[in-house]
């Protein structure tokens, strides 16, 4: 996406932490699901235009085929969540502009230097972003949450990163220490923006915090403490550090 | 795509008229097949970077999503085109990667300078490029023909190019002189495209001129005289004509 499109709700700079009570065991409302929906789709179509512009810069044929067709995937779906908006009494246009330009901050902070940067860029950003939503997801009603699930599971571009990652990782050790250390500014960056994100949008934080809607009868789901802010980032970290090990770095 | 990837059949540039001899009644050959199909899967990689890449630069945010899904719906039914090469007995990729760059002469030299002249190279360049393809695909056996005509439907970007392009024209006498003149070079240059690909490919030349395979008991389909370079550019021409005439301009 252009430059050209300003943003609508900028995302804050400053280093204040974002403020959610937990505990607020009501569902999230419309307008609050609408808002999360609009976040998801937007994150399709941001990754759509990340992994399109990969593609064609992409080293060899094979990479930017299969770039492509990620490019792609990220796209399925999203006419479901933006139905699901419009269900909801929302307008599902004005919701997917307004996070236009949100996610500006963490591309531009982020820019890589070399093609092995920018997977890994993409293997932890769209990582972060995917458990993030998952976690939103939770909370919402029914058909939002399975219009969520959807678009996600369309869409994992670990596959390919990983196992390009890792092979180049564990054949040159200084590329290896490189991507580690690269990575550890990635998720600090990336934790950042859901830092922004939530601070932005207190519908966000309202969704955070709901008790999340069981789907099976697992006891141990019925007796996880509410959501908190503090919470959410360390279960974000947890999953960035397990990420990081699959391809044999340290997070 | 890169231009790092080099041509492997770079495409001719001089004047001569691809020579396709008509008559031959006999149905392709497996290879022939299998290139055609190759050259249908690689259009469609094409299509998808030209409009991911239409789609960064839009100058609205509806156009940059439409854009965004018309390339994500551009690879539909790729892997379906690509299986049936392999069923053929072909090498799938490498049929597709024997295109890389096939298409930069015709896209270097239709560079547009505004969005306007961008749509139009669109709607001309894919309507030619749908049209040809169509052409072959009658000649293919079942499967194949199957395969391509859903790849085919399954992208079709006039409908959005036409309303908008037809509005502009319509709103603005001098833009839609202009663009009557600059169809006229993207037609010339996309038919030049045509010739310089069967001149570089005998296989497609030799599917062009077999029995079109009838799907219709049509006595004025089984009448149809055989397909000759000259007949195949004239029905090109009367088809962009019409798409011409339907946005209000001039061929």
């Amino acid at each position: 996406m252009s430059e050209a499109h300003a943003p609508a709700h900028p995302a804050p700079t400053g280093p204040a932490t974002a403020q959610v009570s937990p505990g607020d065991r009501t569902p999230p409302t419309a307008a609050d699901e609408c808002e999360t929906l609009g976040l998801v789709a937007y994150g399709q179509l941001a990754a759509f235009t990340q992994l399109a512009g990969d593609s064609r810069h992409a080293e060899d044929f094979d990479t930017c085929l299969q770039l492509a067709h990620l490019a792609s995937a990220a796209l399925a779906g999203q006419g479901a969540v933006l139905d699901r908006v419009t269900a909801l009494g929302g307008d599902a246009a004005a919701q997917l502009e307004s996070f236009v330009g949100s996610f500006d901050n963490f591309v531009d902070r982020t820019a890589p230097s070399t093609w092995w940067e920018g997977l890994l860029k993409g293997y932890v950003g769209f990582g972060v972003a995917h458990d993030f939503l998952r976690v939103l997801a939770e909370r919402l009603d029914g058909p939002s949450r399975e219009a969520v699930d959807a678009a996600l599971a369309s869409f994992a571009p670990d596959a390919l990163a990983a196992e390009q990652l890792a092979a180049a990782a564990a054949a040159d050790e200084v590329l290896g220490s490189r991507l580690a250390l690269w990575g550890r500014r990635l998720v600090g960056e990336a934790l950042g923006f859901v830092n922004d994100l939530l601070s932005a949008r207190p519908a966000l934080g309202r969704v955070l915090v709901c008790e999340p809607v069981p789907t099976t009868a697992d006891p141990a789901e019925a007796a996880r403490p509410p959501m908190t802010t503090a919470r959410l980032f360390s279960l974000l970290t947890a999953e960035h550090s397990r990420r990081m090990g699959r391809i044999g770095l340290t997070a």
